[in-house]
Formats: C-alpha cells, sequence, structure tokens
C-alpha cells in the first residue's frame, strides 16, 4: 500500500497545524473571517473535489492549532453554516403532499431527505481527507460535547457528526484485537489512561492484567489503528469470582487457563469521548464469548463482576424520601450489633450504612450485610427511569445485552472507591448463550431483569 | 487482528449460501415469506442489535444462493419493505413550518430529515455484518441496477445504496496500492479482465503493461482488499505518445524511468458495476501525479492518451442534421485524392470517412485527415448536453478533473475497435498542476474547454 | 525492520556491477590484477571488517558484471587464494601427534582443524554483505559447477562453498509456503520455469496445478525470501492415481478435498543449481505429509506418482549385455501378438520393446506389458549401484527416505518423453509413516527396497 | 509462511520439557544413560536425517527441563561423543605428507579438515531443529560457559558452539531494527534489563531514552525475533555532550532532531552471554552512522559519551608501583587547596584521589582535575596490554573500530558507579568517516590511537 489521501496530506497538516497552533490559538477577527471563506469555497466544492479536501485539511489544521476559545468560534461557525437550501425544502414538501401513489409518495420523500441534508454534512465529511481524518472527526465531535453543554447549535453539530461517524463506525467494520504484553507499549499506555473502572496503578499492575490466565481484548477502526474504541479485560477462573481485590493483586499465584471454567469480564471501558452515543459493547461481548470458547472449550460460565455506580446516590435519596425501611428484624439485629438500646432513627441508620463504622466492626458488617444486599438487589430489579431503563446506567448496559443478573458480592470492591459509590458491593452478570434474545426482549419490553434464584429471593423479603 | 463480526460470520454464511443456492435458486411463495419475515424482525431488532445482524447475515446468505429471478424479488421486497413512518413524518412536517426561530427550525429540519430515512436504509446497513459484507452490498446494488432498469422501486433501492456506499467508500478511505509482476496472480487476472479500455490479450501483454517503464496503480478499499475499485495505467516516456500500438508492443525496447520526462495515463478503467456514480477517478489521477513526481522528479508532463468513444457516432448524426461539411478547399482535396471528377455527394463523403477505404489509401487517407481533426477538435471543444456538460463521456472526466486539450492524434488507435468508434483518433488531455483549479472552473461554470494552441486553431478554421 | 547490512549495501553493489558488466565483461589484465588486490585486502581485513566487506561487495559487482570467461576467471583466482599456512600446519600436526592425554589430543585437533580453515573460507563469508548476499553466493557456487567440470581447483571450491552453503541452508532455516493461485505472479512464473518433471504448458496448466484440489508447496530460505528452492505439486484424490495425465487435464472436474483419502506428490523439483548436493528433499515430503494431514484429516494414503527416469537405458544395457530376456511364455504371447512364425531375435526384441509399434498396438501391447512391468520392477527393486544406492535416482530418492514400492502403472505417462525414458511406466511410492524409519534402516545398510505383495510378486516370476 | 520444521515441533517439544522439568531437575543413571544413547542415535543418523532430528528434539526438550547439575552433566557428555576419527585423520595426516603438488595438497587437506570435524558439530546443528532452535543453541553456549569455568571439556564446547553460531550469526544476516515506544512491552523489558552501562530505573527512563531526539537500534537475527542482540542509543543534540546526567534526566526539554548537529551515541550493550566472543558492534555502529545521516543530513558529528571502566582499577596500581605521580605545579596546587603545609606523600595523595573528598569540595576538585584528566588521558593513549591492545576494554572496542579520543570530561558520570570506576571521569570517542580505515590500520599495527590535539596535549605535559 503507497498511502492513501489521508496519509499523503498528514504530514503538510500537522506541521502546519502545531506551529499555527503555537503562535497564536485564538480566532481573531481576520482569521474568523477568512475560515468562513475557507468552509464556504469547500461548500461550493470551488476548485473541483480534490481542491475541495485540499480546503478541508487547511481548515482541518487551522483547528488543531487553535486552543479551547478559538475552537469554539470555529464550531459554532460550522454548526450554522451551509445549512438546507429553505425554499428547495418548501418545494419538496410541496411535492410529497401532492403525491398521488406510493411509488411517487417514495420518491417525493426521497428527494426530500436528500435536499434535507445540509451542505454542511459534506463539508464535515471532506475533514476525512485530513490527516488522520477520522481521528479528527472524532476529536472535533467531542469538543463539540465539552465545549457545548446547552448550546443547542453545538449539541446539534455533535448530533449531526454521530450520524456521520455511526456510519463511518459501523460494527461491521470493527476490528477485534487481542492485547497482550506484546503489544505496543504505546498502547499499553493509552490503556491504562483510559481505564475507567479500576485504576491501573502501575506497569506492574496492567502486566498483572495481561498475564497468560487473562485475556484483554479491545475493538479497533481501520481509520484509527492505534486508537482502541473500548476494551474488556477478563480474568479466567475456577468458579465465578466475587471480589475484584483478587483479581488485581499482582503476587497472586498464576491460574492455568486451560483448566479454567469461567471467564470473568471485570472491567469494561469506553476510550473515546468523541463516539459517546455511538454502541460498541454489546458487540464486544458477544465476539469476546465466541472467542474465548474458541481458544478454550471448557469455559462454561460466562459472567461479569461489576460495579453498581449508581446504587448508593439511589439509596440516600430513596432513604430520605422515607421509602427504604429495614425490617423489624433487620432493625433488631443492627440495633443489637450496635449494643446500645432500641433507639435507631432515621438519620442514625443512614449514617450508619454510609460504612464509616461498620467496615471496621466486622458484627455490625454481619447485621448491616442483608439489609444493604436486599436493597441492592431492589435497586437492580425494579429501579427503572419512566422510560422504562433501569436506573443503574451497568445494569441497563447488561441487561438491555441479555444477560441476567447473577449475584450480589458482599465487600467485593472494598477500596474506597468501591464503598463510597455502592458501599463495597459488586455484582455478578451472567450471560447464558441461549437465554440472551429471550432477556433482551423481556427487558425491551418493560424493563424486566432476569435475576438467578437466590437474587430474586433476597427481593421476594420485603422491603 | 482476530478478525471482525464479518469474518466470524463469514464461513457459516456463505456455506449456507451455496448449498441452498444449488437446490433451487428462486425464492417460492413459502420462501418468499419467510424472507419477508426475517426483514421484518431486522427490522424491529428482535433479540437485539447482535441477533438483528445475525438474521442479517442469514437473508444475505438467502440472496446468494439465489438465481436472477429470485434475486429480483428479493430486492423488490427489499425495495418496499421498511418505509418511514408517514403521520410522524406529516408531523415533523407541521412542526417545521411552525418553527419560529432560526435555531428551532434547524432541529424541526434534523428530526424531520431523521424521520426521513426509513429504516430500511437500518436493514441494508446490517449486510455489513454478513462475510465480505461491503462486497455484498456492492454486489447487491450491481444487482439492483442490472435486473431493476426502468423500475423505479429498484432504481430506487440502487440509490439508497449509492447513499449508503458513498458514505463508506468516501475517498478518505480509499488506499492507492501499486501493481506490480509481484502482485498476486489472481489480482492480475481481475486486472486483466476488468480492462475496459485496450483488451489485455495475453500474460505477456499485461506483464509487458508492468514492466520497469510502467506504473500501474489501483485504489482499493479496506473492507475488499482483494477487488480493484478503479486502476490506471501510465507510461513513462519522452515526449507525449501519439499512438497506442507502440505502447502496448509487448516487443518494443524498455524505457528508462529514470530519464522519462513525461507519463502517459493510457488506460483508466472501472471495476466494480456496483459502484457506478460514486466518482473516484479524479482522485485516483490526483494521487498518481502526486506518486510519480515523488518517486520520479525528473517527470514534468502528465497527459493521456485517451480514447473519443462518442465522436463516430456524434459525427454521423451532425452528417445526417446537414450540421457538419467540409470547406470548400477540403472538398477539392478530398475529391482529388478520390481521383474523380467534382461530383462528391453527402453520402459519399459519410462513406467516405467512415474509414472502409481510406484507411487503406494513403493519398485519400491525406486528405480526410485535416477534416476529420478539425471536426473532432470542434466536438471535444464545443459538443455539449443541455446541462453543460461534454457529449463525449472520457472528455467530460477529463475536462471536470481540470485537463486541457492538447493534442488530437491522426491514426492513434488504428484497431478495428478504433476505427469503428472514433475513425482512428485519439486524444491527449493534459494535466498542468498549477491550472488545474482554473480549468475546473471554467469548464464548471460554463463547459469550456482549454486546450492547446495548436488544438484551438483546428477549430478556429470553419466548420 | 530498517534493513540488514544487505539491504544497505545493495543498490550501489547492483548499479556498479551493472554499469560495468555491459562495459566488458572479461577480466583483463590490469583488472585481474586489481580483483588479485581486493581479494587479498579482504584476507587481510584491512581498514577493519567492515571496510573489508565493503570491499567484498565491490567484488561481488565486478563479479555480477562479468561474462563467463571472465568469470572463470575470477573464479580460479578466488580458488587458490588464502589457502591455509603450511608450516603452522604442520607445527599443529606434530602438536598432535606429541598430544598424551585424551583432553590434549582433543585441543589439538580442534586447534589443526581451525588452521585447516582456508581464510578462503573467510572471504567468501564476506559476499554475504554484497546486496542479495546469500544469493549470490548459490550463484557463484552454480557458476563453479557449471564452468569447472572437471577442473580440480574450481570443484574444489564448489565444495568449499557447499560446506557454507549447507551450514546457512540447515534444514531449521527453511520455511514452508503454500503457494496458491493469490501467489506472486513473478513466483508463479519462476515455479512453471523451474518444474523439471512435468513441464508447465501454459497459465492454465499452472493455474490448474493450484486449484482447489490441489496443493503446491515449496521451501524459501529467509534470505532469499523471492526464490523457491524445492517444490512439490500434491493432488488430493480418492485412490492412488496411475496416470499423469488425468492430474495434467485442465478441464478435468473439480474434486472436493474435503471428501480426498489419498495425497498424491506428482511432482517434486529443486530449483537452485547452486545448491547441488544439499538434501531438502526428505524434509520436504514429511512437513508436507504433517501439514496436509493437519488440515485433512481424513486423508489415510500418502503416495508419489513418479518417472522412473532411468529404466529405458538400463534396459538396453542389459538387453544388449544378454541379461535380460522373456520367459518362454512371454515371448510365445509376443510371437502370437505380432502374427508371426516362432523367430524372435534379440534384435528385433529390443526393437520391439522401445515401443515404436506396440504403443499403436493394443494386441501387442498386451503382449508386451508384462514382459516390462516385470523387468521394472527388477530394475527398482534389484538393480544397485556399487555402493549399494538405486541405481535409479528418483527411486534412490524416495527409498532413503524410507518409501515402499508401492505400484507399477502401465502408461502412467504416454508422453513422448514418457515413452522415451521409461516405456510410458510410472510407479507409485508410498509413505507410510509408521515403517518409514524401518524402510530407511534397511535401504540403508544394504539396499533392501520395501515393497508392496503385488510388485514384489512381480519379481519373484524369473527373470 | 506455514511454519518451518522448528515451528512445528515446538509445542511438543516446550510441553514435554517443561513437564519433565518439574519433575527432576537432575540426570540420574538410568536417564543419563537414556541420552547419551540418544545422542548416539543422532551421531549415526539412525532412521534418517528426519528421525535423528525428531530424537534431537528430545533431548533438547530433556535439556530444558534440567536443572543446573543435570544440564552440567548433560554438557559434559556432548562434550565428549562423537570425537573425530582417530585413525581416519591418522591416514589423512599422512596423505597429505606424502601429498606431491600443490593440487593434491590442497585436496588432502580440505581431507583432513572435514575429518577433523567431530560428529558432535552435526549433532549440535540437528538441535537447530528443535523448538526455537537457534535460541537453544545460545543458551546451551551461555550454560557452557556458565558452568563450565575452567572445564576444558566445557570451554572446548563452548568453542565449537562458537564456530556454528558465528556462521548463522554472520553479520550479513543481521537486521537493524529501530526500537521506539511503539515497540512491544515485552521487548522494551527486556532492554532495560540487558542494558548495562546506564542502568534504566523506570519506565519513565526508558521512556525517554525512546523520545523524538533520541534514537534505539538493535541488530536482531531473524531466528530469534523477540531476541535482541546488541543494542545501542542515541542522543540527538548540538554540540558534543560532556556529562550523561543531562541524558537521563526525564525532565530536561525535549530537543529538535532536525536542527541536531550531533549524534551521541551514549550507551552500548550486548544482550546475549551465550553469543561472547561473535563481534556486532563495530558493524551496528557503522550501520546505525549511515541511518542516520539518510534521516538527517544535518548530522556532522558523530561521538560516542562512554564510561572509562577500568581507569580507577588501573591507577590504583600505576601509583601503588610509583610509576604515576603528579608535576610538581600539581602536587603544589593540591596542597594549597587543601590548606595545609607541603606534606602530601603517596598514601595521602591516592587516598585523596579516591574522591572521598575532592567530590565535595570545589577548591580540591579544581586542583585534582588536571591530575586526573592527564593520567586518563595516558591510560587511553599508551596504557597497552602486552598483545598491543588498550588495557580499557571500551577504549579497545572504540580504537579497533577506527574512532579517536575526541574529549575528556570531567565530572561526565558523578554517579556513585561512575566515581568508583572512573573517578567520574567520560570519555568522547569520535567516529569520522573520512579517518576510520586509517585510524584501524594505525592501531591494529601497534595499538597507537588517535585523538584530538586537546587530548594530545593533555599528555604531552609529562606524567
Amino acid at each position: 500500500v503507497i498511502g492513501s489521501l489521508r496519509t499523503r496530506l498528514r504530514d503538510r497538516t500537522l506541521a502546519r497545524g502545531s506551529r499555527r497552533g503555537r503562535s497564536s490559538g485564538v480566532l481573531a477577527g481576520g482569521a474568523l473571517e477568512r475560515v468562513r471563506e475557507q468552509m464556504q469555497a469547500c461548500l461550493e466544492h470551488r476548485g473541483g473535489e480534490v481542491s475541495a479536501r485540499s480546503r478541508a485539511v487547511e481548515l482541518g489544521a487551522t483547528y488543531l492549532g487553535l486552543a479551547d476559545l478559538g475552537r469554539r468560534a470555529f464550531l459554532e461557525l460550522l454548526a450554522t453554516i451551509g445549512d438546507a437550501d429553505r425554499s428547495a425544502v418548501d418545494a419538496a414538501v410541496s411535492r410529497r403532499a401532492a403525491a398521488g401513489d406510493e411509488a411517487s409518495r417514495r420518491t417525493a420523500e426521497r428527494e426530500l431527505r436528500e435536499l434535507l441534508q445540509p451542505p454542511r454534512l459534506d463539508l464535515l465529511r471532506q475533514f476525512n481527507a485530513i490527516g488522520d481524518g477520522v481521528r479528527f472527526l472524532v476529536e472535533l465531535r467531542a469538543d463539540a460535547l465539552r465545549l457545548g453543554e446547552g448550546d443547542p447549535a453545538l449539541t446539534g453539530l455533535a448530533d449531526e457528526l454521530r450520524e456521520l461517524l455511526r456510519s463511518w463506525f459501523d460494527t461491521g467494520f470493527l476490528e477485534l484485537r487481542r492485547v497482550t504484553w506484546d503489544s505496543p507499549a504505546s498502547l499499553l499506555e493509552k490503556l491504562a489512561r483510559y481505564e475507567a473502572v479500576h485504576t491501573v496503578r502501575s506497569w506492574d499492575d496492567l502486566k498483572n492484567r495481561l498475564d497468560a490466565d487473562r485475556r484483554f481484548f479491545a475493538f479497533f477502526h481501520p481509520s484509527m489503528p492505534d486508537e482502541p474504541l473500548i476494551f474488556v479485560e477478563v480474568a479466567l477462573v475456577q468458579g465465578i469470582t466475587t471480589d475484584v481485590a483478587s483479581l488485581l493483586d499482582e503476587r497472586a499465584p498464576l491460574g492455568d487457563p486451560e483448566s479454567a471454567d469461567t471467564a470473568i469480564f471485570y472491567s469494561i471501558s469506553n476510550a473515546q469521548a468523541g463516539l459517546v452515543g455511538i454502541a460498541f459493547g454489546g458487540f464486544l461481548i458477544k465476539l469476546v464469548v465466541d472467542e474465548l470458547r474458541d481458544e478454550l472449550p471448557r469455559l462454561r460460565t460466562f459472567a461479569t463482576l461489576s460495579p453498581i455506580p449508581g446504587f448508593r446516590h439511589w439509596m440516600d435519596e430513596e432513604l430520605a424520601a422515607g421509602r427504604l425501611a429495614p425490617t423489624p428484624d433487620e432493625r433488631r439485629a443492627l440495633v443489637a450489633a450496635l449494643g446500645e438500646a432500641d433507639e435507631l432513627d432515621e438519620r442514625r441508620l443512614a449514617g450508619l450504612l454510609r460504612g464509616e463504622r461498620w467496615s471496621r466492626d466486622p458484627a455490625l458488617a454481619a447485621a448491616v450485610r442483608p439489609v444493604l444486599e436486599r436493597w441492592c438487589a431492589a435497586y437492580l430489579l425494579a429501579a427503572r427511569r419512566p422510560d422504562g431503563r433501569a436506573v443503574d446506567p451497568v445494569a441497563h448496559f447488561h441487561l438491555s445485552n441479555g444477560a441476567s443478573v447473577e449475584q450480589i458480592n458482599w465487600l467485593g470492591d472494598a477500596t474506597a472507591k468501591g464503598l463510597r459509590q455502592s458501599l463495597g458491593l459488586m455484582v455478578n452478570y451472567r450471560y447464558r448463550l441461549e437465554d440472551i434474545e429471550k432477556h433482551h426482549e423481556a427487558y425491551s419490553a418493560d424493563g424486566t431483569a432476569a435475576a438467578s434464584g437466590r437474587v430474586a429471593k433476597l427481593v421476594g423479603g420485603g422491603g
């Protein structure tokens, strides 16, 4: 391969971008006008398509050289230039209204749809010619989202970019790669930075997650070969793992992948802020399960070990609203463990559950545990948003992928962060291939979550 | 790289497809109903996105197993299923009409545009999951075009597929590769088959076109790595080549590429019927010129040696309509060369020019030549369609890319085909980098073609 | 990989070599003296090892520019320069004679061995630095063998080169590659040229040998990645193939490799004249059998379909010496088939067997067949050289690899060449993995060939 | 590439090796006998060459499973088995003595040389068939050197292995690769471990050495693609760097490689204990200089920043022997700096120079500096072993490669290690391409070192 339009234009681009960038970073009056003119020339394909692309390259280089203030000005220009032709749209709307039969109606709609494509989209597409064009557009969208919160023009631009990127990032184009200790150090460094669930503390920590009893997979796109899109970390173990500390312990003995019966997905992270709203996770899990079954036919169980990021917040609100309370038995046990007389008001209860004390007091912890586990099960199985989705975002992700709630793990994550967000609880979601479709349909219909008998029983117990 | 969704699904797909295909090839009643149901399930994303994709794979396999009759039925189903939601569209049209300010209008239009996207497009996108998914969609479109001539449903479907494919085949994604004698034999075999300008007669002919004094470039797409999209053949020579026979002569002495001053683009062919209407040629020429300048800095001139496919047909029509005639001087010379008295009526003139005789009679040819060259120049520079495009498709391609008409070559292609379509004439279009934008703009504005002084003079001479 | 010493020096080398080469091609007086000086400087490692290598590059370039006459002069110089140091060797011989115990003897021998390494070998090794160094040395040896027949200096040089190359071409370094229709056209062209058993007639012929029911494997060396060393062609069939025409028929229906039970090795060719005397064939067959068993577990039988190149010549000599005769029964049948009285003298018999007539006369052929088959079996199983090796070189190759003689095929190769060299007979050698060691040992010990019952019976019948 | 004999045998091998290894690690009586038998079978090529190789694979697997004690027993067996045939050698010696003319003498010597090749060498060669065969032999030699110090049998074996490996590791086969932060983490980890000059302290330290203003090159062999053989670290700077701390400072500002005029080779390390005695360093430096000149044509100066590992030890010995003394002026300055009366006996002088005090006392250091610099220059330019080589091994390496002594750097390495081995001094050796041959020849002839005027003057000053 000699290269692509993009690689040919790259060096020029980046060199210019960075040199200009250093000098200012702002988009002053004259420069802004010049950018508008160039955008206009691109929109008109002045000088032919090839020239328009070269011009887009210049625009992109300008953008890369800007600081946030300048970038915002650039994005706002981009969000409003090159709108659809109003009168042509109006005419097409009329033609559609007048269309008699099915076929002419279909034609009119196609026409209308095309007219509604703002030329701006075309301009955005031209940036694909820039050095690392796709990566540039992903960055553009990340910026539009970051800088444009609450600004309808910029969020509108971000939506248009999502349309464009969704097409290019169709799952059919994604490449699944296994990441190992033989992968480029620069890639491993990025993955460590992107890891959002269990922070990577050191190179040794990372090496442990790439050892012989682990698997680490990531999705890549051919146009951004060095940039992971999303990745998942898997441990090959005997039986379902219930706490994450054992997996992150670098000195734990090495397991034998050949004799493992269970694959635990213990971390899954999105890596690209500019691709928010384009879903890869479900496909990633599906492909990784397939891949693991091919490689290690003795694997029987595929489950996650997942955080419950929204539990603590939800519990606090429910308690405050008086919608949650311990059962009388639970209350008695708590009081006994406190070694006090029978006077546990709601404020003390809330304070108690927050873990400042029980996490250091085994007897108290034993009394707290059934309460929290019961409420957590309720949270996962029944806490729903008005649109029917689970309140917990991780639960929503796995339930909509067809998983079931297998097990709630007491002190599954005893780190400060774990205690803070979910009082140390973690959950295993389980993927049973034969049930995935059924579970997905049930959850899509009305938010019903499949659960193991044990977890279902927890909820049955009142509260 | 472990693979992609597509490669993982490939074997299953094709195996099934081919086995079914052999048995029937037609889409009988029950089967048609089953296909409709599967399409419907895909449209509804039943069982989740991953399941929908698997279902699309099945549909694709079914399609690949069908003969033309069955394929047509399948395509017709596909063209009409999954239309946009009419009432939702109507409501959005109303919202747009009611929109007060710019921003809400923009939002309404975005909404409307989205609603006008028929779910069918989504279904088409799902085929990308099939083994060799992109290639499949290219084939689907080729079939829709081939089987659907005059059928608005199928041409509509072909248009929708073009929208989809245009996005995936954005020039930013294309890879330029040099093809050499070290390329896979299977690829060379394909290129020989796709060559549409100067038929490849043998492996020796092909090897000659890949020799040290030639360059052969093709565009590829990462999702169809074995399939060329478009390719161009270049000869490295001294001065502009005026006849194609010397280039195709396998026994001609080998030139020295290091001392060549001119690159002649003597053949450019599209390879994919399913990508008709998506333009790659301009970019290919631009990239190849860049590539050649990098490799061989002594190159000064970049020009084509091109056929004039529409000349003969145009001349016949013009003559028949009495809009073309030799000048008195030309007529005298023709009569003299015929060795007859002064009686050359139009029918004899037409017959004479058709080359049945002059191509074997040097004196006569000498008298015919100025007439044909003059008319040919007029054809290239002035024969225009109502929309301003050149009547000649090859002329349109190069003129819209910013080339100029450099030189008309008498007996540039003396093969039967050459005589038949352009009375043996060929033309050199020239690419001057500094003039490309200017020429493009002039031609885009009103069809004005840039031309060398020599060619311009031919036309100045009357006619 | 940035490159190697070799690639860095390549361009310079070849450019110089070819330019000089064109000018003369002979090694005249002054030039010869200059070559001798350079060789001397290389031997002395003048200016350091890196400089010595650069000098070797110059020498190599000089050589490549020479025609045969010049090359011969160069080789003769090379064969005699840089001999071992005689007096040092004499001293070491004395030390060895004086060595008392085992250890000091071993040390003395090691010393002697090192002193006997002529510095010339070091000089040859330095050529490895030349562009395509290994290929150069292979060519050097091919030249020494070709130009030096009967010249002890040049054959000595060829022997020294064999020592060097044997080490570099250790089977541990060879790469087995499958060749397919997707392989580079330039490689396929080479393979067609190197095929020594069944001439490749056309690209279609070659494509047939690479079809889905064939396998084509070659050994390569990492230092000559474009040059096959040896290759084998395999057909996947049902039952043992007995004639080669069916395999070479391009229009024969395609077999299904999945259901094949037999792999027929129908052609094996060495590709490098400069590697004569370094054996790869046995390893190739062993690896290919392993490879095929991995890919197609249904394969049960591995056999060749081989020519018998020495049969005709041997038979002629044996007949002339009166050591072969038909049995009385055979003689009677022959006479009857000739339709003559009982008078078949030896000259007529010889003429008859030579196939000028029987190959066109079925009745006569039926009478000739048992005679030839019996003699052929005797030839394969019993005709031995004084050192115990089979007279037939192909038989020696397979028998020493541990194969057995499975079957003799009447009219296995009815081409002119086949009739000429073996009266149309071919043979299947069979590789039974469990017997390979045993057969090899028996043949190594005293030339005993394993044979199937059928073939053994042929020989049992007299002669 | 399908693979090689080695890869095909790998899995089997290592699996067996490791399983056995775990069980014992020692080579007990019966097992030892079995090993001897297998070696014998290999020597006799029993069952053919392919079988012999398989047997070598078994032997290799056995070896890999052994602990040091067992390995030593194995190596001793290997060192004595398969000796040359004494009587055949004796006969060949006689034939050589009797040889009359040049040609027959040459033939006799070739014969003798071949007979002196112990079959053991052939057995060693067979190990090349083992999984990662070349790496195995390198390990075998490392073991023989490590375990066999002072044992003539094992050092003899190590010598034989060097002969074998020298041929396979001919510089013509080596690949130069640039190592970057995009290289595999596993490779970077190895390089950090192998770095012998300036210890790598952390991943950040390593990343700094791979930054944009650095270059890092290593030699690899195609048969050990993951194992660096030798590597060099280069800094791209303005002017010659005189202290190593600035290069190892991770927070130092990034230089611009495009404007650098000097390349400083600040670390060069051998990575393979089993390849000791096979020289790669000279070639590496030469190739890297070429590579850098290609990439960055503005580079003018190529120099090292090198340790002087033997200086301290040499100085101590010279002082003790009374062969070194300060000049009267120097002595006066030292005394003045000490702030004492004129009584500096030799013991105090020695103690003083050892740096316990002056390295913390600027005034004293200023007095010590000229003394040490002068002696260091003398050490580098004149301290020679009886065979003429420089006493300092690093000096010998660069001087024999044709470098000159450019500059001695006071406090070039102020680390504890630097003070300990060379009192903080470092030296720049300079590579001037046009002088390399001349310098090499002068140094080879009689140990003469080229030096800059400044350094030469230091020595001229007495001592």
